[in-house]
């Protein structure tokens, strides 16, 4: 067993690497491939979480920040920015730490409890929030290049999904083969558009000989896909995928089509018992990345699932960075008793 | 590069595993070791981070917990059973719901807010809580065995300890030889009683050809080993090892005695700025583990760091448990400004 030294050098030549690029890393990737014993059973497959939780800031969003920030280096930025609430200015921060430069977050004055932005604050980031909207936010962060030595690591920057490809690339190592179906949570769509992307570079390269069917699925409250049009007030339990106008609409449903896939919506009431399934397992995943077990499930009682496909359900953030819904979702009184021997044994009897 | 299929697959010829132990995994184990160039250039040595916040449940306690459980199985037991309130009932939870056992937690009334039980109740814990105190609740744990087929799992179990060893071996793996220094922070001192069992193990057998110096950190408010006596009313900010008097004290001070090392204590100021210092690096850890870094920095202060020594600091938990800490530590305002592509433009300089 040799030691992960990170995606940059694990995948070297699988992505856009240069002798200047720095070898940048946090041990990001190399995420466990779970298999889940229920859900096999349950839908009569054989079914994997592919636990991206386990990156260093706790979401996949570390695949593809990796390589954005190696390649700001690269290109002599200064800083690297981004409008983010979430998973991708924890992600950004953590990196531009780690190379020594700030990272800068622009967000909508008012409109962000201070608590969302814990962690990347921790990491060190700079935070300006700004009298107007998220939109007006991403749009300065987005001219801020022009005028300033700074890398926009917001989802417009290629290096994202080139470094997001690596979890298909582990997903096809792991089995010795493409699985026959990728399930995965929508929001932005970068995500299912980077998988399809990676199944097809291993796939043209021999290193599969099949290609999996991409289901991507999405809140049914931001369901702009299924949709097909924008939801201007994007609603659901599942925050990291509450986005209303995806940036990769187009590539996600050029991996859906091409695939032989489907791209459909779940309720948060299937999400959050996805959630709690998950759980059950001993996997804790954030609300969002349930949406693919959601999805999954909602696939099986439609009778479209074969007897014994392997599956691969992406679980894309660590439940931790959201402990306000288990809190919530679990929210049981504890059983309350006197300090008594007789009774301590016969409450804990009757508990197991 | 192999697919990691957990500690009792992973490091099985070390441990007491025999052809009946179930082969127990949620990935555990496997955590970065991240060379830390800042602290290396200011202590004049190689220094690592060895995180253990990317074990499944986001603590160390995972590679005691896997084993404790597996064996559990083994024998037979209906549950598992602790005292806890902290990373031992989140572990204890997630490896009970992945092998389909109950888990039991008996915590005393009205102590514990149910916030810090979250995470052991997604994986579906179930909880009694006694009118009575925390070592009241810990003896009801210990006679339930007696009673019930239970297995406790509190740090009583000899398991625990076997399956923490692998920490070591994975370091002396990944370094090829045993670094020249461990810093580990100490709480109810197993952690490091079963580095220094794992570190004697490969030494052993010929894995290694030396041995580190084994140096504890426990926090000043809980500095019982230290003082060489129980601490009634511990306090510190590092709630994790906020321990008065540490179950494995012995098998500790034998660890710093026969390796050379050092047992000294940490400020609640000096764990805080440690906890920045780690952030400032891009990983994020739970306040406690930052003792050792603290620890780390006050032997260096002391002139007994030597030139190019290569140092381990154990950082034991994720910093994500902890998110109140994280929000208190880097509560900066943002800077607000109006939406004016002028204004923005110039805050942002003034940010790099």
């Amino acid at each position: 067993m040799q030691t992960w030294q990170g995606l940059l050098q694990g995948y070297r030549d699988w992505l856009p690497i240069t002798e200047k690029t720095p070898n940048l890393t946090l041990c990001e990737g190399n995420t466990p491939l779970i298999y889940s014993d229920r859900l096999s059973d349950r839908v009569g497959a054989n079914v994997y979480f592919k636990y991206e939780g386990l990156n260093p800031t706790g979401s996949f969003k570390d695949r593809g920040m990796v390589l954005a920030v190696a390649k700001a280096l690269e290109e002599g930025s200064k800083a690297v920015i981004c409008a983010s609430t979430g998973n991708t200015s924890a992600s950004a921060a953590a990196y531009a730490a780690r190379s020594g430069i700030p990272s800068l977050i622009v967000i909508p004055h008012g409109y962000v409890a201070l608590g969302k932005l814990a962690q990347a604050l921790i990491y060190g980031a700079r935070v300006l929030a700004i009298r107007g909207n998220f939109d007006q936010a991403l749009e300065f962060v987005r001219r801020s290049a022009e005028h300033l030595p700074v890398t926009v690591v917001n989802s417009i920057n290629p290096y994202r999904l080139e470094g997001q490809q690596t979890a298909a690339f582990e997903i096809c190592d792991a089995l010795s083969e493409a699985p026959d179906r990728l399930c995965i949570p929508v929001g932005n769509a970068g995500n299912i558009s980077a998988y399809w992307k990676g199944f097809k570079a291993y796939y043209s390269k021999q290193k599969t000989s099949s290609l999996p069917k991409m289901c991507g699925f999405e809140a049914e409250g931001a369901a702009a896909l299924v949709k097909g049009q924008a939801i201007p007030h994007p609603e659901t339990f599942a925050t990291a995928i509450r986005i209303g106008n995806p940036a990769s609409a187009h590539l996600a449903m050029q991996a859906v089509n091409e695939s032989g896939g489907t791209i459909d919506f779940v309720t948060d009431d299937e999400i959050r018992s996805a959630y709690q399934l998950i759980a059950s397992e001993g996997v804790f995943a954030e609300p969002a990345s349930a949406a693919s077990v959601a999805g999954l499930l909602k696939l099986h009682e439609g009778g479209r699932i074969s007897r014994d496909e392997t599956i691969v359900c992406v679980l894309t953030g660590n439940g931790l960075k959201d402990p306000d819904s288990a809190v919530k979702t679990s929210a049981v009184e504890p059983l309350v008793i006197d300090a008594d021997e007789a009774q301590v044994t016969m409450a804990l009897e009757r508990m197991l």
